[in-house]
């Protein structure tokens, strides 16, 4: 199983992928789409290429996609918006479902505590996936996105296994 | 030249696009894209199908966007923003550049003053735009932004021709 996790962003909206085989993970790539500024529109356009050609070459079979932090700054909560509209979209466009989830819910997953510093996502990602080289903080974001959904799908798999089993019990 | 205007929405993406030959402004169509409630991801692909169908049938030379009200709800801001990069990324994605207009230059340019009245925006849409039949207030909005924007690329196109014939003369 492949999954993509992306923290979206406008100027820098990094991507990771992992490879989950059983409970263990294992780095596939990372990397960040850059839009410079300018007109808005030909922003989007080039973050919807660059991730578009990210799903074309790692294929993945799932994505997860953090929730933007929504702050007093309407402003910036509106770029934040508009990138993630492409975020959004992409995966959906392969056929994918896209998981959701605030950024408290993607540190308790992954480091273990709802409000952790970069720098320990940074090296609790490195210690979930040995030998990764990140592209950078919206990379390893992205990474941990991605190790957080690939913990709720096991979690989810392991819950529907045992319903399975509860059910051939009772028959 | 034919003009699209565009009020972004995430349940309701109003649409409209005019034909403009001189000073002559001629209604070609409006609608509106919706999405119900639910995941956002397919809602935003939905969206982005239905407007790719637009562009697809009335293939726009212009298009234009109106700039989202950003106010102090952080989350109703978001849930825009995400349906305003859809809104800018198809028709770039269609090769056009993509105008944006605040909601107060709109009504000053389509009613004559900055703060107006939905009602009075309908009744000017219709004076522009004789015998047209309106899909529903978000797509008369998208008539609004259609008409602004078609006039601010005549005023445009008039300044270029001045300034070529400025230049000719100096010759």
């Amino acid at each position: 199983m492949r999954v993509l996790g992306i923290d979206p962003g406008l100027r820098n909206l990094g991507w990771g992928v992992i490879d989950v085989s059983g409970t263990r993970l294992t780095h596939v790539a990372n990397g960040i789409c850059h839009s410079d500024s300018g007109d808005l529109a030909p922003r989007l356009l080039s973050l919807h290429r660059q991730l578009s050609a990210v799903l074309e070459r790692h294929a993945p079979d799932h994505a997860a996609v953090e929730h933007t932090f929504v702050n007093k700054d309407g402003v910036a909560t509106l770029k934040l918006g508009q990138a993630r509209g492409i975020a959004l979209l992409v995966p959906a466009q392969f056929g994918l479902t896209v998981g959701e989830y605030a950024p408290n819910a993607i540190k308790k997953t992954v480091v273990g505590v709802g409000h952790a510093a970069k720098a320990q996502i940074d090296h609790m990602v490195r210690l979930h996936l040995p030998g990764v080289k990140i592209e950078g903080p919206d990379a390893a974001d992205a990474l941990a996105i991605a190790i957080c959904h690939a913990h709720h799908l096991q979690s989810a798999g392991k819950f529907e296994a045992a319903l399975a089993r509860a059910g051939a019990g009772r028959k």
